[in-house]
């Protein structure tokens, strides 16, 4: 413990021997769930010294305001009725970025890998022979979930969680999941953009073996201001999804530490959720 | 993005109103798999405000030059020869802390849900009347995985993914695995704590269906400087663990993914990890 000091301030970490972002290069990172405050001190220093910013459509959208003004900042997501970019486009966007010698910081919703397709970026990146780093970021169905009270895990309930996206990049539910063993695999199931097709997923995963009164919390905007959760049941959970009453985007959490909130979530939501969360 | 500035510095952030550490409360807080720089800019606030910190074995130490030296520092992990310390026992002692009056900061290895016994100790907070809060961290098995290259999630390969923990609370595999539906259920398994148990899981998920050519990636101390990374086979893997080739903390990654590497670990490697990696 020797090398402690008492600088109590984030100005200490200006001292910090972070990696050096090189130019030419593409730093792939993950802005966490939402709350600015969950991004890593690592994604907070490749902001600091970017050229070009890429980022997706956020769920939330603070930490832009982290981006000095004199980066460059581009957008390369879906929002309100323009059509999304081509996934294609924006690999070809940071391969062009990094050739002009840019320090190229490519922002992603969450982690990166965890439903993020930063996997095709980055071979994009490889075949164009750019180099890149990967910066991970908490993904909301572990960190956002965790926020309002209920473990993805617990001693007591399952030693295994399952994640699962509830569309492919058609808007469908994904072909080629074998259901039977996703109800029966793992006790906590954790479904991202699953809310569109949450009838036809209850559903399968019902005669999959799941028990229609298992419980059920959809989590959305987690570790924002506006975070809000439905308690559900498997069997009451489509009509809900149907009738609308559910807002998006939104985490889908199925099995028995949804209960835990009962216990721990008022304690959570007591402490309140901060403008940096 | 009428708040941005151009000011490219850590100390820009002590002017950001986190959310207050008070007195008399617990923040449970996930340190990330290992490398500093993967803690969150919360987590970060909270280090800075904290009155006693309790840490487990973490994979990484240097998190804890960040502890200010007038903070009570205190370890509640296994390490050399020394027993474990007793679940009941810490949370006992979060609680007597926070009842002093203290700002007490849980530090945990990876996310505090994530295989993490979190949830324990938040009941036990709440049965105690302690108000806490969560500021989840990067886990390994996302994080340090994706930091060798190895996507746990990618768009061509998997819709699904399951993380399961090899080893319950007595050492042994965890029993009521559905080890038929686990092999099945998702094509890509990320395995916590597996290395002791490996002869047996593997043999298990192949016999639940798994092909014994099934591409495994064991990553050992993720995003430190002494990270390594093995690869291997569900057929093969076995037998490389009992030879005692394979060192730990690691993580155990099996699927299609894996060979993602190929293309995106030597550019992720080629960046190198630094101090703060």
């Amino acid at each position: 413990m020797s090398n402690r000091h008492d600088d109590r301030s984030f100005a200490a970490l200006d001292g910090v021997r972070f990696p050096e972002f090189e130019p030419g290069t593409v730093w792939l990172v993950g802005a966490g769930p939402g709350a600015p405050g969950l991004l890593t001190l690592l994604g907070y220093h490749a902001l600091t010294r970017a050229d070009a910013v890429v980022y997706d459509a956020l769920v939330g959208t603070e930490i832009l305001d982290w981006v000095p003004q004199g980066t460059i900042l581009e957008y390369a997501g879906k929002r309100g009725g323009k059509p999304s970019a081509h996934q294609s486009d924006i690999s070809t966007r940071l391969v062009e970025l990094a050739r002009a010698g840019k320090r190229v910081l490519r922002l992603k919703g969450g982690d990166p890998f965890m439903f993020g397709r930063g996997g095709e970026e980055c071979q994009t990146l490889a075949a164009a022979g750019v180099a890149f780093r990967i910066v991970p970021g908490i993904t909301a169905g572990i960190g956002g979930v965790g926020y309002v009270g209920i473990p993805v895990t617990h001693r007591d309930t399952n030693h295994s969680v399952l994640f699962l996206t509830g569309h492919d990049s058609s808007g469908t539910v994904p072909a080629g999941v074998n259901w039977s063993a996703v109800a029966t695999a793992a006790p906590v199931l954790v479904m991202y953009m699953a809310v569109k097709n949450l009838p036809d997923i209850a559903a399968r995963l019902i005669d999959g073996g799941r028990a229609p009164s298992d419980a059920v919390a959809i989590v959305s905007h987690a570790t924002l201001p506006e975070q809000k959760v439905v308690e559900s049941t498997l069997g009451g959970v489509g009509a809900l999804a149907e009738s609308g009453a559910l807002t998006t985007p939104a985490i889908v959490v199925v099995g028995p530490t949804v209960s835990l909130r009962q216990d721990v979530g008022r304690y959570v939501e007591r402490m309140g959720v901060g403008r940096v969360g």
